[in-house]
């Protein structure tokens, strides 16, 4: 039922770099569950301190890790089929986009008990147009790629601009996680006089290692999946004129 | 003396970009000198917060638009030689690093006079690395592009490096002032209660409005960047293999 392609011949440099994204990947999830869970206290879903402890670990878990091993998914040379690609592809991105929802729903929920505004920081202006762009670009994709009645003509039209704008979004999302953990060590880590009970983000704690060091992490991760993303030769020829045929033609 | 090259045939689209990520980049040092020049009170060199006001102009400069057009150089076709296009590349970039370099200058001043330790924030941490890569990177580049000396056998290894450090550096610095101009925001618009006397961030005054403005225009430019550079369909085939040849090749 489901047609192959040949396992292609990718250097040796290319399963380095995949290997790399995908321990990096896991790294990063480690690391932000850690600083959550460890030196902020937990989770909860009560609109207190510990709800807001979801935010940074949904955020870098869909829009950084999830959203990268997505992207860089039509790379793998596995032997499966275009149509399964395809849907696990759409599909790692649906995961991704409900956990950044229920992310900024953390947020949200966190500012609303303690009455703080919401979309005031440029952090939350680059994380919101993030996440609404990802929404858009999914439902936009859902449409165009995996509807069989899409007409080929409207396929090929948006083929390039998702390319581009997955891109874009990818490389907003690390923005948005790079400069959310910048702002959230500045508000949490003040002096012991500010009636905090931590040690100021200028004295360096360990905690502000740590959470410097996924900073660090998301950064590098987000490099190696664009680095991935931009080399020509490590295109798969079969998936470059995908939009050109109806998605179920190779499930026959 | 100089070779050229004919024009190119490029679609509207790449000029629509083009002139777009000029006009982007404009307003992007237009903001950044008129939020420390008008609301941040404008500048001096002696150690103190006015010194301080170089950094965003300096670096979102710097980081940003100098370099931005000068990796974007290789795309437009003038009917200039690869001589002259390489050596207008080189000079603006070390413009942009010897502005980077006064840009921490100033931070670090800034830092000394009103005790304030260095490089504890993530900002801090891939800022310094930004800088510190783009110089090693413009050295090296120095060598292996600009002497005639070099072994061409040498260039060739160096040029796909190069390429993708560059690329790496540009989203490092795009994330490095994003996270910049929100640290900058979250550490001055504090409560008036606090010893400040401008509104907090979290009410959102002129001042944060504008200076949020200026981060999304830097991400646009950015990413508009980006979008010319990954399109393989505008590259120039004369630059191609252009490290297999001397420098001084097509000066003759």
């Amino acid at each position: 039922m489901i047609g192959t392609y040949n396992k292609m011949c990718l250097p040796v440099s290319f399963y380095v770099l995949y290997m790399l994204s995908v321990c990096l990947g896991f790294l990063c999830v480690m690391f932000v569950f850690l600083w959550s869970g460890t030196w902020r206290g937990g989770f909860a879903w009560n609109g207190s301190f510990l709800e807001f402890n979801w935010h940074p670990v949904l955020m870098v878990t869909s829009l950084v890790v999830l959203y990268g091993n997505a992207i860089v998914l039509y790379r793998v040379p596995l032997t499966w089929s275009r149509w399964w690609c395809k849907l696990t592809h759409a599909g790692l991105l649906f995961v991704a986009m409900v956990f950044a929802i229920l992310g900024v729903c953390a947020a949200f929920d966190f500012h609303h008990t303690y009455n703080i505004p919401h979309l005031y920081s440029l952090h939350s202006w680059t994380g919101i147009s993030t996440v609404a762009l990802f929404t858009l670009q999914w439902f936009v994709a859902l449409g165009a790629f995996l509807f069989p009645w899409t007409p080929l003509a409207f396929k090929a039209l948006v083929k390039p601009i998702h390319i581009s704008m997955g891109m874009a979004i990818f490389i907003l999302g690390l923005i948005s996680s790079l400069s959310g953990i910048n702002e959230k060590l500045l508000l949490t880590l003040r002096n012991r006089s500010n009636g905090s009970n931590t040690e100021p983000y200028t004295a360096l704690p360990a905690e502000a290692l740590f959470a410097n060091s996924l900073g660090i992490l998301v950064a590098i991760f987000g490099l190696v999946v664009l680095k991935i993303l931009f080399n020509q030769k490590w295109k798969n020829p079969e998936f470059e004129h995908e939009s050109n045929r109806p998605l179920m033609a190779d499930a026959r």
